[in-house]
């Protein structure tokens, strides 16, 4: 079994969670490759430097070109903002190098198209990063529904509430810049919501909803870590280009009806990631705010004693729990992320297909574009339709 | 003050319900007029008598227009099934009779706008049961909103969930016929979650829907009491005519996002009819199977202690806290009718409208009308178009 | 079915739920006698006089022993403070007359048993007003154990929280003078919990204590309602002599262990009567602010959904459902005391002895004596030492 | 500022759980001295081989004599089972070296009496393995306490409960051995929870316990992962010598009472460390199976809105978030333990001693051998009185 060179491109947020993957592997996941954290790859050489050592890196370039280009790299984690991932992607498939990107796959249709059909022809290995697939509690609803113990599906509702733009004094960052986030709450949260929808309950039929900006100009912004910014007291003002907030209705293949939200406007909710699903045995539901949890309804329970139980997802029969710690104690957020990469790195170990791959990033952006069209048109929009419409300019 | 001489037309769920509101008000709302249980109406005699005697009421009679006629009489409850609503409620003005009629108000927004107009020009105290107005957990959401402690609304989402017709084996009883209910989930759950977007948010400007019908056709019903009904072994089966889910969007004239669904084919929930609101300042949030809480988030609240409250509404500060017991010490389902028939009594005795009222149940129609007609056209409807459109064959 | 001529003594906070109970019975409980709302009685002319019309008495009289010495009365309620259940009950024992009695049965265990001496003697129909036994979700707790499906039950853990004097403000009212309360939070709070013990896992076999008082005097009080109260501005202050809290821990005869807790000093807590019970294959908990719902949790169930259901117990197969609305509608409070009544009324009516009866008050009389002597002595007490102890001074 | 090249002694649960937090130190302490993971040691050459390997370090040892011996090691850590803290630690503070512990601190209080003079007399930088602490949500306790928030304390309840041996036939494991693990449940689970209330409500007064081993004797394991074993099918008997619950109560010397219990019989539980402190002012409580919450009460809301807050302490107001993640996104378990090492490793850097430190072993260590003395006397214990008790044998 051969170590994987990676080389990452991005150093942020997203470079940081999946550093922590990368450094956690051997430890945790000691029977797949051991991922060689070999260059750490941005544009402000400073930061960067610091970000090299702090994660610990053994080099850093600032020329994702030459990165891509080289022989002693096995695989590309592309953490960067999206506007940058189809080139990013483009070269590295054209070297061989397996890829592992952050989601949304690209700022458009037609760009996640030709990345995932240049990863077919290359033949790689290449992933999205839908954390959320990986929490063990969703992992614990996938095998409920796949086990028929929900019966047909009916309803989901599924909602992305976070809050930290409410402030009308939040300043402009680059997630509220479409040209490089490619859209606001919808491509951000929505997507997230889209890929845990087709993950459960399966593809989308058609769709149709409505977007708002609220706050239609912010102060231009200073600096931003994580999800803080700061604005100067006398910033300029700039124009918002994406949604505040999305919702939209759907129909699945499958017959169900979806319910879903994606806003940047809900306050109380810094992260609130939940689903519910209906079905004609059970339902379940799930909130990321307490990721170790699933609540499960059976409607084949003594009838007396009928309810949704809250099963804490840490027991020996839940995923991932031979990695961790003893029942009852609970994982967080970055684990999501580390499970992620296991993936990543198993799929290369046996020759396989990683799972969700660019594919499943081109129907999800098949599904947002979709929602997309359905809000500028008012009208409902067919997937399909969506996936073979000729790019929109 | 004088005591106000009732008849109640309908004597099943509703008419037990109210029923026991009229009995519970001189002994909880003393300072209001006493209602006299004179007359209960209803078609099938032997089942009258014993409704008659079981809750309470001095007479009973099958003809309801004799009952509206009669000079004995000061107000009509209208607690039957909604395709009748509109001739006894027109009857009953006609004869100035002051009326308190379940929701919805009729079965199409034609004859809910010929009952307005009745009550109007007769110059009674009309209402509608729209009872949880009524939970002191909504009255405070309310009176938060009123406040301007939640600031500007950004978002409304919610439900309405039921689970009593998921099996299909589950009887076809009234409720699912069209012609008697006029709509299923829309116009039986739905209903009551509008009339609540409306009192906490404001007017809807416009909706789009899909709606669905799961289950197509079911065995025909022996007995319904309740919500519960037996089908015999062999029963013929016979086609469904309205909805089994309805799931809509909306924008509200004062420019929130409002995202909605009423089904009965959610597990797990027998009456889930939850709701959030969140708004510039903070947010608020509702379960009517918890009818006692409300949960609220104000963001001006110190940065370490920011989180929602879970609010008991029972305290000394909250509505018809003084009726009933000390803090602590929860209300149930009933309550909530007791509140709204004690509006309706308070409203004739002080000689003003009640709220809500027969516009209320307009307005509420009319939006009930435009997501048909969305759902229907599968395109966006106006409400003020739905308001002055002509009438639907 | 004879009617029941009921006499009621008191009519403040007990009072009014009792007449409310009473005034519920045909409505909801037809089959059962129908009980008379007689006379009530009590020492203030004006506030009786009111509370009469109000809750619907025939008559009203201020002299006790002159209403359970009446011939047109079959049975008595005692609402009035403990310390003169004893009289009351030993005279209307002495009379024949059928006793339903609020908790604590007296204000020692001496009096208790005299009472339930009486009543045996006097061959009437006696019961205690522990109304959460009557809770559906309580009562669902209790099927459960009773059908083995807990197992051999290892702990039980217990609160009764409340905070209505946390602030030192709060005036002197009777609750908090042991002349007529018996004893503080113990007395009040703790005897329900007792109660449930006992109901659910059986009886006490030795208990340890510590009381606390926190707040040692307090202004005198001018007015109380409920649990609310005032005191004037410069009211003088007078000495609280019973337990503001106390805590203890119990074997249980059957060998659980026990750890109860009685405080009015949990600021939060308007009324949290809650509790825990483990077994050897599941457990259950309850929460009397969430009184419909019961948590319960079995081992049994598959090993990949394992967790506390919450079952809302409003379900066919729950207590009282028949009785009240559909499922998912809840009741509060008040339902408990009418159930607690309709046992009352049905041991009347068939000829058996109530439950919870007399002598289930003397038990949790001798548990709250041992648990008073035990913080005293400071030392374990044993229930059975307790029960055959002469009395105290 | 100097690298810590660090000695671990054990590699089970605790050493997994250290390694993995010298590991992140780098990468998210950066500004504190880097823990060199120099030495593993053990006494099984296969399974220590493995740990070395797969947990980063350098060199594996089997003798821990040696181990703390070494010149070119700065610091230990002692993650076997309790009964051989006192050895290694003497030996290793004899040598200057800094030690991390596990807790409890020894099986005695002299031992642990005679660890903390040692260390004292040494100089070193002490710290024990109290991990719960070092929740972010914890920590806001803390602070809300400090600041006076609560006010003066009333009460603290508090349970550890766990259900992993529940099964008669879970195999005798080295916990359920005292001359192992010192004591069971109380030792294992209360000793955190103590360790807690020392650090929210301050000292202990005096406590009295009861104890209880419901499952006597048990088949002898074959192996043991974390909190999982196995039993053969004819594995012989083997007694079970330590409490599998204790309960007790307890004044503090500032006046609370405190109510506590550590079970590893309550189902359904898996780890639920919970506690909850009422104070004047307000309230808090935790749940560790919730560990990135805490309920927060101020009766000084406005009257109409009190009620707990669900407060994720995942804000930048909160401890260590600055750390991790953007607000929402939750932390677990193995983060405690983290923040444990790294204020062990801030402790060195600044020549200051770590929190809690050796001392707060002793205390703890007191408090359990006070309850163990007060469950095998049946009477109170003062813990003062067991601190300066001499030995027991």
């Amino acid at each position: 079994m051969k170590d994987i060179r990676m080389a990452m491109i991005g150093y942020k947020f997203m470079g940081k969670a999946h550093s922590h993957a990368y450094h956690d592997m051997s430890m945790f996941f000691p029977h797949l490759p051991t991922p060689i954290k070999q260059v750490i790859c941005g544009r402000t050489t400073g930061e960067l430097e610091e970000a090299r050592r702090r994660y610990g890196w053994q080099e850093a370039q600032t020329d994702w070109q030459e990165v891509v280009a080289r022989a002693d790299i096995d695989a590309i984690d592309i953490s960067v903002p999206s506007n940058v991932h189809r080139d990013i992607a483009l070269a590295a498939a054209a070297q061989g190098k397996h890829i592992f990107c952050e989601k949304p796959l690209a700022l458009t249709l037609e760009d996640s198209k030709a990345m995932w059909q240049a990863a077919q022809t290359a033949g790689i290995v290449h992933m999205v990063g839908f954390n959320y697939r990986f929490a063990p509690a969703v992992r614990l609803a996938k095998s409920i529904i796949e086990s028929g113990r929900l019966g047909r599906i009916y309803h989901m509702r599924a909602v992305f509430l976070q809050d930290w733009i409410v402030d009308p004094q939040f300043p402009h960052v680059w997630r509220l810049d479409k040209s490089v986030a490619g859209s606001g709450s919808l491509g951000d949260l929505g997507a997230h919501t889209i890929d845990l929808a087709r993950y459960l309950v399966g593809e989308f039929k058609e769709v149709i909803g409505v977007e708002e900006t609220f706050v239609k100009q912010r102060p231009m912004s200073e600096s931003m870590t994580g999800l803080s910014a700061k604005a100067g007291s006398d910033a300029p003002m700039k124009e918002v280009t994406v949604d505040d907030a999305t919702i939209f209705l759907a129909r699945f293949q499958g017959g169900a009806l979806g319910s879903f939200e994606a806003t940047r406007f809900a306050l109380g909710h810094r992260s609130t990631h939940a689903f519910e699903i209906n079905g004609s045995k059970g339902s379940v539901r799930f909130d990321f705010e307490r990721l170790n949890e699933l609540e499960v309804y059976f409607e084949s329970d003594d009838d007396d004693v009928r309810g949704f139980r809250r099963v804490l997802a840490t027991d020996p029969a839940h995923a991932y729990s031979d990695v961790w710690w003893p029942a009852g104690h609970t994982i967080g957020y970055e684990h999501t992320v580390v499970h992620a990469v296991a993936e990543f790195l198993e799929a290369i170990r046996d020759g396989r297909q990683a799972v969700p791959d660019f594919g499943d990033g081109v129907m999800c952006q098949a599904v947002l574009e979709a929602v997309e069209r359905s809000c500028d048109t008012r009208s409902w929009v067919h997937v399909e339709d969506e996936l073979a419409a000729p790019a929109r300019l």
